[in-house]
């Protein structure tokens, strides 16, 4: 299983990548490697594959991948009338076999049957679904299923939608008409969320059991912009048992059909392949999910650090610059973009104005010299007072709001005039629970390239900043997160003794209202019979809603829930409410 | 046919717009109504769809719909079993007939079966097709097939892939196997872009002229964000003769099947209708276009001017904001903005800098005079200065675009302080062609809630400021653009004696290539083989791609191209190329 990290359209570099680890896994002793979905112009391509030149170019490379080794490699496949749309499937790249006749129609092993749309899916769109299963024979000597992705869940009933078809009950019924498959693989690209993991694994156990021989799971690992993925490909038997690939980690899974216990990872030796925490493989006895396994807090930080690692690398990012308030969010996004791309590469930007507090000041430095980041401190009062002698009047004789936005955009100006000038990109600060109630300003902190924590909610940020402290500390290091930091009551300081909860309610009140409405789909009247008290949940909502117009303008954040802001929360249009209002 | 500007998402009012039109055409004559695609709803919902409880309280307001006139109301419709789709139906709205049991189910009309699923459309996201026709038996004392939009559009072969079914040709066989069907009526929703009027008459006519009998398309008016529908609700008879309701007005076109002549436009007497341009009904004979009637310049200004319109009443927005530098895009930005709420609800600001010149504030105080806007004149030096002392080792060590955007980003700070003292909606004011070229700064004068040319070319801008001079001009009254905006070269005035010409090519040749490689899809090498100049196609496409960053930042602008930035340019991710450097 090549558990890869394609950069979407970049044909020449999965190519070379795909080209890597099959040549690892042929050097570890494997007959066979299997790619992940679409590994050669990567997922999702999105309207990449209108163009029909695109869909072209990569059946050709994949076709072309330089391997001793037999490779399925996922590929769009052009449809054969201009009018039609491609399929998403799986070409056999290597060296001709004797079942093989060269003709590239014949190297075609399997075009996916499922194809989700929904959440952040669309492959309706670009793709036409087909009505057979992929078979490959002999290949490196064995009989397989082949499918892909999405087709090995509509067995398992965890499609928000059922499907006219079932790809593996297909293939099970060839096994039961006396057909000999060794294996079934899946070709995946299959989105990471906290709650994620078990569930695949379920899939796999399911169809196993279906199938009643091993299912073989490649799943696509690392960033591309807001979505990740986490890799844990994986291999399921029929009995339950079961071997996980690690996370974040670029690599080879080597399965033995016949033996748990003498599967292996293989680590890919790219130089610049992601690599993040533990390589250890899970091996599981039936009835065991592996939950027990996996911190989950560690795993979200893991998460959000490799996607902005790949947001980096993928787009030729060299050094990040970020304002460090002294607040817990702006600590754990340094602590993320230290990890991600190095210290060294990391500015932080201590900028106090009037209603900065000292201690604010203190632990934006304690944590840029914990991390040893190059750190500057630039007071903004000066600038403020120039602006207020422009636009005193209207300030002073308008919404109060605007006069505490003006320290923000002020602080942006600053942030970004070092983000340009050196070619840095900017990163944002704020965390999913604010940004969902419009506790920021647009232009202002919300200005920057990627938003690591724009997923993350507020006691989880609390909860990353503990891990990267005890982290720290087993390393020998110094604390990054200061006991005041973690310790103060949040305040975004922009008026004097302002503090978040002046307008928002308590944070772990706050977290589990929006939890249960954007991930659990509860409304308002769901969520007060629930249990929790209508006009907090009343004010939640509202401002939810009326700050919608924000988001839309948000950069990039790393999905790791099961509901986030943009590509899988498509916005509805212009309503009769007023959230659209700039602020 | 009741041409309605619904709001997407408001149910309660879509209703009462369709029952105050059915009343209007009621006490016209008419015997029965049609409304558009999904009007109780609005179009498009996008993500409301996939709340059962939202598919199901729209089915229940559309039976609802108060009106004694039968109406063909257009809505999704909720599917039996909660893990299938809603289907995109027609449902009769109105008093009880013969034919109708008063049984839900038996009053659905139609459902669609085409779902149209590339550009701006998503509908196989949404629902599920159908795979037979409407037909509406005795409604008004009529038997009418029904369609909806894309159902019609295989037929005249006009859509980029082939559909398996054909919905005109299967009323077409009907009629011939002797089903007596008076006419064919289809609900639309059909956006706009400056060529699209003549295909959407090429399509009715084509369908009359398969069916053989009158073929009546109701179609949307209005904006629903960077959507526009242009509404020309039409009738097409199988002659080739067509009657063609006015553009960008929200009303009801009354149909005499038997004779073009006595067909009819009502405005609607809604006191917020949309009412933009000309209600004259264009009556056209067989082989006329209607081209002729049309200034394609004077549709694109009156398309541009009913998105901000529509937004600002959607959006509860009651004034604009917006910095008027003197140059062509703020002159044309502010007629904009006059035109679609009024002079007296928009503030225009010059923000001169070290680098602006006097005429530039001449020609600023021109355009606010002229328009009769309230007007401002604010000077940033002291804050560019102020700014500068903060961080000017950083500013002068780099590169030098870090400078120029500070200008840019502290007259946003003045603009957005006015837009949120005083509840106001910044507009920006740049064009597509510069915008394409990333030619504008991120948090600069990118920073508002709307972007009115955001998809109009510089050319086009500059044909818009000929088009309001000489209609002020007809009117009596001052040309709002000076004739030294109208030929000064332009620039940005971010840097001494700075020209775009400077960094971009002539404005005409940009959009040559933009345009042919944007909307016509031609990459480097056709553009070449078509006789533009290499290094200039090279510089442009290599612009265009390295800016995206930028654009995925931009807010909402009305489409009038036949391809814009944002929803109907799905974004492809991270890429090997160096694009997303902030700047």
């Amino acid at each position: 299983m090549l558990q890869l990290d394609p950069t979407v359209g970049d044909l020449e570099q999965n190519c070379h990548r795909i080209a890597n680890l099959a040549k690892q896994a042929e050097e570890a002793g494997a007959v066979l490697g299997v790619s992940t979905e679409l590994a050669v112009c990567g997922y999702p391509p999105r309207d990449l594959l209108m163009e029909h030149d695109f869909v072209e170019r990569s059946m050709k490379a994949a076709l072309s991948v330089p391997t001793n080794l037999p490779v399925l490699v996922g590929t769009p496949i052009p449809a054969e009338d201009d009018r039609m749309l491609p399929t998403n499937g799986v070409v056999r790249a290597g060296p001709p076999s004797t079942s093989i006749t060269g003709d590239e129609h014949s190297r075609i092993v399997a075009e996916k049957q499922l194809l989700p749309t929904y959440d952040v899916f669309d492959e309706a769109r670009y793709f036409s679904p087909k009505n057979r299963s992929g078979l490959a024979r002999s290949v490196g000597g064995l009989t397989l299923g082949v499918t892909v992705c999405e087709d090995a869940w509509q067995s398992a009933g965890l499609t928000p939608s059922a499907y006219a078809q079932d790809p593996i009950e297909h293939i099970a019924g060839w096994c039961r008409q006396g057909v000999a498959i060794d294996a079934t693989v899946n070709l995946s690209a299959s989105p990471f969320h906290t709650e994620k993991f078990t569930t695949r694994l379920a899939v796999a156990r399911h169809a196993a059991s279906v199938l009643n021989h091993p299912f073989l799971l490649a799943n696509q690992v690392g960033g591309n912009d807001d979505l990740l993925f986490d890799g844990r490909s994986l291999v399921a038997w029929p009995d339950g048992r079961a071997v996980i690939a690690p996370s974040w980690h670029e690599g080879v899974l080597m399965v033995d059909l016949a033996d748990p216990d003498s599967c292996a990872w293989v680590s890919s030796t790219e130089g610049d392949a992601l690599s993040i925490g533990s390589t250890d493989l899970m091996v599981l006895e039936a009835g065991d999910d592996g939950s027990a396994l996996v911190d989950t807090i560690e795993e979200l930080t893991n998460a959000v650090v490799s996607g902005l690692a790949d947001y980096c690398r993928k787009s030729s990012i060299h050094s990040i610059v970020l304002g460090l308030s002294g607040g817990i969010d702006s600590a754990v996004a340094a602590c993320v973009a230290a990890a991600a791309i190095g210290a060294s590469k990391v500015t932080g930007l201590a900028m106090p104005s009037r209603h900065s507090s000292q201690h604010s000041i203190d632990d934006a430095v304690h944590t840029a010299e914990a991390l040893g980041l190059e750190h500057r401190l630039h007071e903004i009062d000066a600038m403020h007072a120039s602006v207020e002698t422009v636009i005193g009047d209207v300030l002073s004789n308008g919404h109060p709001v605007a006069g505490e936005n003006l320290q923000s955009r002020l602080r942006a100006i600053v942030v970004m005039g070092y983000a340009n000038a050196n070619g840095s990109m900017a990163i944002t600060t704020g965390n999913k629970s604010e940004i969902a109630q419009g506790y920021c300003t647009l232009y202002g902190d919300m200005a920057g390239g990627y938003a690591p924590l724009g997923d993350v909610y507020k006691m989880d940020v609390y909860a990353m900043a503990d891990f990267f402290n005890q982290r720290a500390k087993a390393e020998g290091l110094p604390a990054p997160v200061s006991d005041s930091t973690m310790t103060k009551p949040p305040s975004a300081e922009l008026a004097p003794d302002q503090t978040d909860q002046d307008t928002l309610p308590p944070y772990d009140l706050l977290d589990d209202v929006l939890r249960s409405h954007i991930e659990g789909g509860l409304n308002a009247d769901d969520l007060v019979a629930e249990g929790f008290d209508e006009p907090v949940v009343m004010d939640v909502l509202q401002r939810l809603e009326r700050n919608e117009h924000k988001r839309w303008q948000m950069p990039p954040a790393p999905r790791v829930s099961r509901r986030a802001f943009g590509q899988g929360w498509r916005r509805p249009l212009a309503s009769n409410h007023d959230w659209r209002r700039p602020g």
